[in-house]
């Protein structure tokens, strides 16, 4: 069993969380009294983790907004890492995937390189473009499922011979490669009907569970049916809603008090669910 | 009509060369004459652009061998990207795609930061996953669709409610989603009777196609199945089978030699057939 998961799994059951906070920052979205350092970034990923690891289990860093910049983007994507407590979950959404051989070198790089706890991954290429990252035992994998956009209708959704979509024929199969314990699935919050279902018909995956928040999904819809019968495995991404609160601040503290609130009010919906 | 997708054809054209190098550069396979520079990928990377650069349309960089070693890597991935001849495509291989706000970043990181000229994308998460990158107007877009590796069974090639596989269904939908000409797909060598199909369906559509070589594909049947009416649009990557030829070396301009033959040789297979 997944070392990773089981860290997770742990804090979830100690804190009664499911909080996954993403590091989605954007340079031209963060509040302008981070603008004056150096690093206005890494000073800004830094107040949002003080701000929530109290009631944290993970953190999500996509990967895309920090490549955005270069290398000093994943400069501050690594500074980034580094703060971030041991006891919560670091996840690289980074939907990576490949032929196997190629798809090895992600994996060393996420998590041999980098040490991220978790990855998210791509399923089109199948099973050999997943294996490398399934050899990983004590991480955790998250392979896209059905996600929070409008175009998962275009493929996700779309029926095959059996009349089920696509994505309940990728969900089948992660369940049947998850040998090691070290495999979950991405479902958007958006569709909390499809949630309720994928838990059922797959009571063993990790959950990482986007699109609370900024993206419209309910958030108590998504705690209940989204842990599984312990009332762990999964996690909430909340990113937007959570990390660019409205209103202009007087200071960094001021700033880690709004986003603390929001964290806090998060965790007692969550709370009272778990 | 996108200036990358016609500096790609003029060149193929002139040269009667489909040929796309693949830089997939693992340190471990590189051979022992470079191993004693500061940065033997780099110095690596250098002598195969030398021996090729007379025959090759495109270089492709497989993202994944360059983050694998994290900051270095991405140095060695933008010193090499300065080293290659401007009359020739760069290809960023990284299969990226997410929801739009971060397929924006990642556009921005591939063709704005780093300046490829292309870059590869996954499909699954649908059209506004991939809208970012083909309002890059100017660029070329290559969008997977049948992979060369043996996974391509587990969903590519299963089939939808109306008999087709899932394959068929991205190529229609990135076919129609080509408004500004810059769409193209990857299509796997090794299967030449679909490459042969996919082109019929997708006249329009720029190929390219990886799997000749190390992974088993035919070099002819893929130039005539792979180009368009013009006898342009595609680029055969090879990767293993040419940049890593058997044999030691007394020195680089002896690899260098054996490099330029061997692309010599694959290019006098295109151009007997262009």
């Amino acid at each position: 069993m997944s070392v990773v998961r089981d860290k997770a799994n742990c804090r979830i059951s100690a804190l009664k969380s499911l909080l996954c906070v993403g590091l989605d920052s954007d340079p031209e979205k963060i509040p302008a009294v981070f603008l004056p350092y150096e690093n206005p970034v890494l000073e800004f990923n830094r107040a949002v983790i003080r701000a929530t690891s109290d009631v944290a289990i993970a953190y999500k860093l996509n990967t895309a907004f920090y490549e955005a910049r270069g290398i000093a983007g994943l400069l501050d994507m690594e500074k980034t890492l580094g703060s971030i407590p041991d006891v919560c979950m670091t996840i690289a959404d980074a939907k990576r995937a490949d032929i196997g051989n190629t798809s090895k070198m992600y994996a060393q790089a996420f998590f041999d390189h980098w040490s991220f706890d978790a990855l998210t991954v791509a399923p089109y290429m199948g099973f050999d473009s997943l294996e490398p990252f399934f050899a990983y035992e004590d991480k955790l994998l998250f392979v896209l499922c059905l996600t929070s956009n409008e175009g998962s209708v275009d493929f996700e959704e779309q029926a095959m011979q059996d009349g089920r979509p696509l994505y309940r024929s990728v969900l089948d199969k992660v369940a049947s490669w998850n040998r090691n314990g070290n495999g979950g699935v991405v479902v958007g919050a958006t569709k909390s009907a499809l949630l309720s279902e994928i838990r059922c018909e797959a009571p063993n995956l990790f959950l990482l569970i986007p699109g609370v928040g900024a993206q419209g999904g309910s958030l108590e819809d998504t705690v209940h049916f989204g842990v599984d019968a312990n009332r762990q495995s999964a996690v909430i991404n909340v990113s937007r809603s959570l990390i660019y609160p409205s209103g202009s601040f007087s200071g960094i503290d001021d700033y880690e008090r709004a986003v603390a609130a929001e964290a806090s009010k998060m965790h007692s919906v969550m709370k009272a669910i778990l």
